[in-house]
Order: C-alpha cells, then structure tokens, then sequence
C-alpha cells in the first residue's frame, strides 16, 4: 500500500490529464472550473486504494475513480444552484460566476462525461461498474430529492434523516471502494463488503460535518459556524433536540432569524443540555466500527487493513 | 417491414412498462409527467425501423430505443428551464408545476435512467452502444451552447447555424438509427449510413421546422406562428435575411417588440422579397436527397428502403 497522498497524486495527476474540448468555451470552462476547484478528492483515492488491496496496481481503477469525482462535482454543481449557493470552496459557484443556463448544462456535460470515463478500459467489468455507478447515481437523487422534502418538515424522524444521508452522500464513498474492488476482479463479497466499509465511513463523515458545523473551530473548518442552525436544517443534531426539548425551545424558534448569534446560542445550548454532542460522537464511533468490521471479512494484507482503518478512525476525529 | 404506427405502438407500449420507483414521488413523478407527454417518438421508431430493417426482430433495440426517448425528454426538460418555457405540448412545464429545484433534479435522473436502459439487454454491443449515446450526448450540449451563444450575436454564419442544429438536433436521429443498426449486429458501414441517413433527416425536420414557425399554418401547427421572430432567433431564415437584406430592414427590427404583428408581417416581407421560403425548401430537399442517398449505400430489403424513404419525403412536406 501507499500513502493517502500518493494516492492523491494520481488523482490530481489523472485529473490534470483530461483533455476536455476548448470549444463551445461557455460550456466546457465550467467544467474545467469545477474540476479545478480542490477538495478532499476521497472518493478517487478509496477507489484507487481499494483496487491496490484487492492486488492490482491502484491505476488499474484510475478511469474508474476520476468518473466518480466527476460525478460527485456534477452533484454540487447542480445542488448549488437548487441551493442558491453563492460560494463554494472558497470561490463563486458556477452559475454565479456565469449564469444558471451554463450551470445546468455543464452539469449535464459532466455527468455523460463520468460515464464516459467509467467504460474506459472498464473490460469485462463495464457492465457490472455500470449498474453500480448507475445505481449509486439513483441514490443519490432519491436522497437528494428527501433532503430537499424534509425542508418543509419539522416531523423527519432519526430514520428518515439517516436513510437520506445514506442516499445523499454515503453510496457514493461505498461505490468508489466497491468499484475499486471490482476493478480488481476481486470476488463479489469482497466488493460488497468494501462496498458497505465505504457506506458506514460515508454516514460516519457526514454525521461528523453536522457535528462540526455547530461545534467546529471556524479557523480549522472553513467556514462560518452555525450554518445548519440558522438554515434550519434538518440535521441528526436538530432531530434529536426537536424530539426531546420538551420546553419547545428549539421548534419556537425554527423560521425565526433576526437574531442570528442569540438563535445559534440558544439552540446549541439545548443541544448541549440533551448530552447531543457526546451522543453524536457515540453514533459515529459505532459508524466508525461497523466499517472497520466490514474489513474483517475481506481477504487483504494487514497493511492494507490498517490503511483503511486509519482512515476510518481520522474521517471521526477530523476537524475540517 | 411494419407501418410507422405499429413500431410506435411497441414503443408506447414499452413506456407504459416502464416500472419507475413510486418514491420520492418528487423525484418520480415529474419523470412520468414528462414521459407522458405525447410526442412524436420519431427517435424511438427510428431505432426499431432501423433494427428491423437490418434483419432483426424490432424489439431486439427496444430498450436502446427508449433510452434515446428518454434522453430527449430529459433535455427538452432542462432546455425548457434554461429558456424559462411555460408551456410544452400544451401543458405547464416541469418546473412551472413543480418548481426549477424538481425540474433540474428529475432531468438529472432521466439521463441516468436512460443509461440504464441503454446497458439492458445490450450484450455484447454493450461499449459500442454507450460510446455512441454519450458522444452523441455531448453533441447535444455542444448545440445548446452554441444556441445559446446566438442569442447574442448578430453575426452568426449559415455555415455555424447548420453546425449548431446538426449537434443539437439532428445527430440524435443519427444515434437512433445507428443504434438499431449496431443492435441489429449489422456491419459498421451500415450503422453509419444509417447515422447519416438520421442525421441529413433531422437537418431536414428542423429546416422545416425554422419554416412552419413563420410560414405554418397555426390550426395544423398547434402553436402562435411567428415565434421565432419575435424571439429574435437566429434561424435560417433570420440568418439569410440578415446577411442580403441590403435596406437594413431585418436589423433595424432585432429586440424591438412594442408591436409584435407588425414585426412579423414586416420581416416576412423581407423574408417574401429575398425568396426565402422557395430556397430553403430547395435546401430540404437536398438534404432530403443526401439522406435518401444512404440508403442507397445499405443492403437491405425494397420495403425497408422504402419505408425510410417515405419517412424522409414525409418530413420534408409536413406541416406539424
């Protein structure tokens, strides 16, 4: 195995490679932009670590990963503008920077693009990497389209918040090791469970942002902290408080921000009251184990065992 | 060979089977209100046709065939949010019943959905089938942007106007017949003749089209005659009028709009004087005559020639 970073540097590496037209402009320097925007790029790097695991060289699933990075980027490209996202990593997002028509269609150029990027060198495996990319696509929808529906609910129970969070963005880190395995020609149950390693790393990830969003050092997290707060959304924090504040503190206050700083205070010192955050953490601890007890039942080296499992316990303890 | 109706009973037929998941409904239904649309399901009818004519059952390409239809219905579903379209086919548009975040989302799964479907019962044409429908995907979003691009120039070409609706429009007639001819396992040159029979086809229906807008008779058309003008778009009729209309008439009437009827009798005047109408009914029929001339270049039986035939001389004098 290697390091995270190396790992990393093919990606960044394949990515650089793209050789996208020049023309139409107006359609393809969007994309490039997006591409070019950074990010953690963990979903490559899982695909490409798996692959390594599973006994090939990690360039065997390169098409592979940069096809799920792609579409992950056409998924914010796309959610920011049903968002009304002005900033995204720091930059303005495309259909700010141009206009929601060239956010739209760019959109749609990357998301044929990644499944053009998928069937490259996919061999004997493109029908099976294609109902799996397909698949994990649907998902991510569906989840998209719940996360969306639960804005005007005040109902969602924990159920629900973790089946939308599982939809929206954990399928995809599943995939991208999934894929990494298949394009091993590993065995299906190894898929599977590398496949689920990604999915629980995934709802463990995203509880940790809901976390960090509220609690998180705005220096090391990078933007503003209270976001989730003063956009009521529906987070596994807010759930859990709309469920057991039984003084109603937190519904009276849903709707209502003309006092940004006094709503997040008094909202996160509900959370506070209710033991939220030391629960969170709980919640993700056994996120963080159920991955790690997926690896137990796929045949690997012990240190590709232990690159896994630092990630895991890192993705838990982040602050960024 | 069959009637034009009977493929497109299969293909209704086919659509009607189709078992989308029920929830979210958000996500779905907007999916199955734009399917059923109506429409012409000339793609669709293509793919079979073509399958058939090649010598296999026509329901071998049925699922390829949907997918292109499904495929078209997702961009005039995301061509209608860019244009800010109320109305298609006589009902609101997706995202005037729903709203723009439900259209852009729906479009995204329709696109997924149709690579699905491409991938089922493909076999062994599996990679040839997705390199066609995603190269041809790309062309469509190269014409839009182009189409796009027009809309601020007052300087665009005959020759960049035929460029921009054979990406936009027409090689995804190009696709389906190509792809019935690949599902059909018929020789390469064939699929490509069939290609370009499609292709100098669709050049010949949105010529057409450019003309029943202005010249069509609004009972059979079914929509306000005189859009396109009064939308400024740079058809072929507005292109050639610009570039011979030596008083300055045509120009001197781009973006002003306080007397709608008067635009319009006023530019197809011009259009009247510089001959317009008889020479892009020159134009279609020879693209007509380049389409037929494909056929020429396939080994197939009388009535399947003659079949496409009469589907070409048909879309050169229809009046809907």
């Amino acid at each position: 195995m290697k390091e995270f970073d190396e790992y990393l540097a093919m990606v960044n590496q394949a990515i650089a490679n793209l050789r996208l037209p020049e023309r139409p402009a107006g359609l393809y320097d969007p994309i490039r932009y997006t591409l070019d925007c950074g990010g953690k790029r963990l979903r490559p790097v899982l695909a490409l670590a798996a692959c390594h695991a599973m006994g090939k060289e990690p360039m065997t699933a390169v098409h592979q990963a940069i096809a799920i990075e792609m579409f992950h980027n056409f998924t914010l490209l796309h959610d920011d503008v049903m968002d009304n996202a002005d900033v995204r990593r720091g930059r303005p997002t495309v259909h700010k920077r141009w206009n929601m028509e060239t956010a739209i269609l760019s959109g749609d150029a990357m998301l044929t693009t990644s499944t053009m990027l998928l069937a490259i060198k996919a061999g004997e495996h493109l029908a099976s990497a294609l109902d799996l990319f397909n698949g994990t696509a649907m998902n991510v929808y569906e989840g998209q389209q719940y996360d969306m529906d639960f804005e005007n609910r005040l109902d969602v129970t924990v159920e629900e918040y973790m089946e939308m969070i599982r939809l929206k963005t954990s399928v995809l880190l599943g995939c991208a090791c999934g894929m990494g395995a298949l394009m091993a020609d590993a065995d299906f149950d190894s898929q599977l469970q590398f496949f689920n390693y990604g999915v629980n790393l995934g709802l463990a990830f995203q509880l940790q942002d809901d976390y960090l969003d509220t609690y998180g050092n705005p220096e090391t997290f990078g933007k503003a902290i209270g976001g989730d707060i003063l956009n009521d959304k529906k987070t596994w924090l807010l759930i859990m408080a709309l469920k057991e504040d039984e003084k109603g503190i937190v519904k009276s206050l849903i709707g209502k921000n003309d006092n940004p700083e006094e709503k997040i205070e008094k909202i996160r010192g509900v959370y506070d009251s209710l033991g939220l955050p030391d629960r969170i953490h709980e919640l993700i601890r056994a996120y963080i184990d159920s991955a790690i007890a997926c690896l137990d039942q796929i045949n690997m080296q012990p240190e590709a065992r232990s690159f896994f499992i630092d990630l895991a316990l890192k993705s838990a303890t982040r602050n960024k």
